[in-house]
């Protein structure tokens, strides 16, 4: 059996996601104990042009969440990138992983051979499936996790390899 | 047609290593204008206990020449991780490009349905063939491809998503 869109897209998300989800509760975790303003943790940046944590997380759910939508043509929930502490960035993991959850396997299996059509900077592309979830779903998505997981360990939080590559690891 | 293990895997490789490449170009580029010692920015960190530069890279390239050397059976050639500027960190992006090049399509889609061994934290571990390449190597692959990114990005040198995404985006 070669690999099945649903696979490597829908599961490599909801795993992903709940290992973004664990590192974020070490975050919490961290800035709890040393009395830090949540709003402060979720607003630190790599370097001041880059997004913050919150929009970090944001942009890995909407990588998520717009990678299965336009796989299986099943239109995706609008969120409002508003969140501020780590609550509500995990409760947009979590309307996430619904939307997610919800689409059916054989909707995201019916990608295979169909064209994506995106805008990127104002213009219109279109992808073969293949490229569009291999090539750009998947990098960027992997993209913002990692970047929230470095924002946090630059700042002090404990969180090794095990913690990005979650329960695979046993 | 689902996706195949090549083009999730070697064509992967072969696109993100290239996009990694043309980073460190412009990194490069970035040092050379200011008289930057090259040996000083690959040895570049987010922070003090994360890989520098040089190790991002080369940990980046192993993850992909591991990943296909797995999947198909053939035997990887062994690199010494003792790059120190940007030009070893291009010969190792070439020599790294040339081994899973080498390695012949049929070879790497016969890894359907097989198991694969790797020893992680000194304990053996079985997966199968498609959790280890979409929950394993993927993610592993684009982890160090992004924190090389990250380290030049936080560093000062100019570079954006279309960087990283590379030419996939035209």
């Amino acid at each position: 059996m070669p690999l099945s869109f649903y696979q490597s897209s829908t599961q490599v998300f909801i795993h992903g996601l709940g290992n973004l989800s664990a590192i974020l509760e070490k975050g919490s975790a961290y800035g709890e104990a040393r009395k830090i303003d949540p709003t402060v943790m979720c607003g630190l940046r790599l370097t001041a042009d880059m997004l913050p944590l919150s929009r970090q997380v944001s942009t890995a759910c909407d990588s998520a969440k717009l990678a299965v939508s336009r796989l299986s043509g099943v239109e995706a929930p609008k969120h409002a990138d508003d969140e501020k502490d780590f609550a509500e960035l995990q409760s947009r993991i979590a309307k996430t992983l619904d939307f997610i959850r919800s689409v059916p396997e054989a909707a995201v299996e019916a990608a295979a051979g169909r064209k994506i059509s995106l805008k990127i900077g104002g213009t219109q592309r279109e992808f073969e499936s293949d490229a569009y979830l291999t090539l750009f779903a998947l990098p960027n998505f992997y993209f913002h996790v990692t970047t929230s997981y470095s924002i946090l360990r630059a700042n002090g939080v404990e969180l090794s390899k095990r913690d990005y590559l979650g329960p695979i690891l046993g």
